[in-house]
């Protein structure tokens, strides 16, 4: 424990909410109180720290909150934060209540702010990685991301009851902006007939052509799989243009949306929130600064910031062939 | 037992699927068995009568089905069955099986088929209310409505994480067709803003009023719940309109679409489905045709199709007044 | 609203906790809200009220409370208030708040609380009941009942998945006291081969001889539902006697226990409980003391406490004829 | 794909059932068409190979499998398998249908057998690690490990909601046989007092000096999580010795049981046993025989089964550590 001027740290979640976040931030507390440091939660994100909306947490504001979805701390954009004016008051904040380390949970923008923090003011900071996306270099995984796939495939096996019954074609849209992590895994996790995502461009004749094959096959049912980043287009587009192709095909479609992002986290994510809670504050207290901690092969990592959020972390080469194996 | 002529059984699904309805199969065809009678699965709806994909079932084809969402029965539309043409085969196609009697599951437009094949052959039919929305008269309850209730609450939930965490209001787009019960049941179980069914108009003034009264009380995040089937128009539509008025609301929109229709069914929806099961073929035994087999009060009560599919059933009007006061 | 000197209404949980008991509070405080009133939350029930642990409810108490299982105003034990000095200090503490009214929710322990209490002092107080037994008459449902027969038949679905598997026979005890609505429901939700129930004695030699039969057709693989307070013995000291007489059935057993009693309530329970806790409410404005609020034929219907406590209310004959002939 | 020989792969599951499995077979079903093999499924494991119970799968038999709990090839014990003449009979059987490799899924027992059956015989085997208990070495994680987690979680969260009501201290008792992972997993993710494990000895001394320390600080209400497998006992014999010395604790104990063992597996499962059945087929057909196929750093490996049996596989020391500076 080299750096023996930390003792009060400040923790807040930044972008998008992710379940797990909240497992962090208990995490985070928890492990400050075993190492006796004093937290502070910062809520809604920069734009708290700039509002001075600024709290010492206790353990009866963790109590309870590790099952549940969303952030107890809460997130918001803020433009002001993006600007040195914004940020000197901020740090001005930060200051005033003698916090001298920052844990900052959330995705590649999120962790940006961070770094800017630590560029600008030397504030030592340290990220987690907060995204139901998991498109964030570092980490094999993301808090939440876990939980996102299964709230996924739990909502495409309903669907599926609905597809079979009816011999029915469902183009499902899920998350994940310009990524296809969950998209693959719900693609294999529900028998998919194709998934469609981002990384790997499927024209639409392929698709077509595939179907069609099915259909001679006699077995209209399924569901396809379309990553919402998709350079073809959403379940929409996509639906409607195979839906000129393949008319004799009952085709819907469903857009899975924000109950994606909801949810209490899974087995996995409570696990991987609450390591990398405490490889947060002591990264701090072993002077890692300007880094996120990410989970690699199991063990706990630090990965400068900027090669966080800049490297490209593609949807896993071995994963895309297995989804078109197992597709039906 | 007076009606000595019954001896085979058909039983068909119909019309959207609908949770509890592979239990209400599988308690025909136990109790059927209880009384020494033959079962005949038609698959398809009225479309596998006309086709003649008719099968006897045994006791493995409803082993573990009773868990299961959809039907396995499938479920399909017919044109067909709808000309007088259409109705003659599939008759010939039940006498060729020699099948006495008929179990009918599925909503409005699937009993009508029924009470038309009564009428025109005297095929004793008695129908069964397999339909997520609730809206047939001469039940309580239909088989499927709650659970699709609480798969709408459960989805919803997930949603108020992600509102919560972000200060955020979701218009949230539930089924029911023309009918607001799962409407009124989520908005009271999901504590919404307000409540859209198409029982009720509202006029958008007032939503907006009383989401500016939430405004200035600081409380923004939060659902409001929209009936698919609303005069005021979908989530989508009226998130607009409220936008224009009040655009400070970070506001977002999720229709929750087909996954309303799966799943394993409840408790509540495993007991209904297996006690009308029961009462569907004791029913044909006592020579009750051309009725309806619901629940109301607990008891069974045998409705004349006609009058379940005509009769309008409404909102109860005190749980309407009910999700007034608890909304928040 | 004749009764003009209610203005501060106290409300406390009592017994063992049910899912639903935070929305009925919810829906206890928001109509008290609505109709002007003060709600004071007592914490720990009776206990609570004689150690003076009592708080005024704001909005924000009960914000997100609706959909969580167990109750944030906790339950506890208390034999000080069984007797007459406990009972006083309790009313002295009453006063002291100005609290000129009392909601009770709980079991029939709790509400005999509540109807000593408004014998003694003459405190207006309402019960509602919240218990996942469903042994108390006066409603056909319990809040937390419906939650808990979920959560069984949730668990019993997964204890099948290994039953099947292995071509075992599982004897599962489920909870209800001395009452078999849990196992009833569970036995037909779950296709049990047998469900034994406190109402209904069923000869060990009957059950055996069951068994005999099904192994006979080569099917062992199932469950046999046993309610906990059965006169037979528990799920442990059948499945011995069974083993006896069955030496080939490869025998388990799972006490579900404990988790029966938390968990997210189900809509059916948040319904249940909204409507009930604006009938509370409503009910002491109404004059209406000494009565339990519960809901029969969905209607709302108050009964008074000493009978809703003494009246016997068995498993519906109806449900468990339907067991009988469905049982595999 | 150099061993041109194998045209016919047999596929069993033995041992303990686990989430997965059926997903598992549906990969290694679909693989093999997607390389022109046939498939037969032997039933009931490793006794459904001496008794002949072989049916050759087609691409009906494995739909709507993958997301199924248990086996549906079923498990059995074999104590024939275990003598040279019992296993000469099943190689006579796969001699039979042609078989000219198999694919064994289950835990170590079952992997024995696939190892003697190679060794004995020169039948070219290969293994998939499945079983919750995730003690097989060769891979970071065996399939439906991740299940039993999340329905370990999900039940303790049940159960948190009524010891947090009643300020209760649950001892709740997870699988595991000999290994600790679901304990340390749901220790964590259940923000546990104390979590026991059979890889380190915890005085029973220190678990009570612990909890009078949360006593003190009058956080009664908890769970202590204690391995099935663990060398203080379990969790009854421990809640006893604990009472003693703690005689105002409210202590209850619940033993989860075979319901860890079912269900629908978690996206986590049915990535992993997709991508390991794949593996399985791959690996036959590159001529890795008598190896378990694994994932290790997310990379599919293939392990000699001997090792992978007879290696120790501990919890995580890392993930002991956090276990213990988050315990509350």
């Amino acid at each position: 424990m080299e750096n023996k001027a930390i003792t009060k740290i400040g923790v807040l979640t930044s972008g998008g909410d992710a379940p797990g976040m909240n497992s962090a931030v208990r995490a985070v507390v928890r492990s400050a109180f075993y190492y006796k440091l004093e937290v502070f939660g910062i809520y809604r994100g920069y734009e708290g720290l700039i509002q001075d909306d600024i709290k010492k947490l206790n353990s009866r504001d963790i109590a309870y909150i590790l099952e549940r979805g969303g952030t107890f701390l809460k997130s918001a954009r803020s433009d002001e934060f993006r600007t040195p004016e914004g940020r000197k008051i901020a740090y001005e904040n930060l200051k005033k209540h003698g916090i001298d380390a920052l844990v900052v949970i959330g995705g590649d923008g999120s962790l940006t702010g961070a770094h800017l923090f630590y560029k600008e003011f030397g504030v030592p900071a340290i990220g987690l990685p907060g995204t139901i996306d998991n498109d964030l270099a570092g980490t094999d995984f993301t808090i939440g991301f876990d939980t996102a796939c299964n709230t996924a495939i739990q909502a495409i096996d309903k669907i599926r009851d609905t597809a079979t019954s009816h011999d029915r074609l469902f183009f499902v849209e899920v998350m994940g902006r310009d990524a296809g992590f969950i998209a693959i895994n719900a693609g294999i996790g529900s028998a998919a007939a194709a998934t469609l995502i981002p990384e790997k461009k499927m024209p639409i004749e392929t698709l077509i052509e595939r179907l069609k094959v099915r259909e001679k096959a006699k077995k209209q049912a399924n569901v396809v799989i379309v990553a919402e980043g998709g350079k073809s287009g959403g379940a929409l587009e996509i639906s409607q243009k195979v839906k000129k192709f393949l008319p004799n095909y009952d085709i819907k479609v469903t857009i899975l949306g924000h109950l994606q992002r909801g949810g209490s986290p899974t087995s996995f994510d409570r696990l991987l929130s609450s390591k990398l809670g405490v490889a947060a504050v002591e990264g701090l207290l072993h002077g890692k600064y300007d880094v996120m901690a990410g989970l690699i092969n199991n063990k706990v990592v630090y990965t400068p910031i900027k090669r966080a959020i800049v490297d490209d972390k593609d949807v896993d080469e071995e994963d895309f062939r297995v989804a078109k194996i197992l597709s039906t």
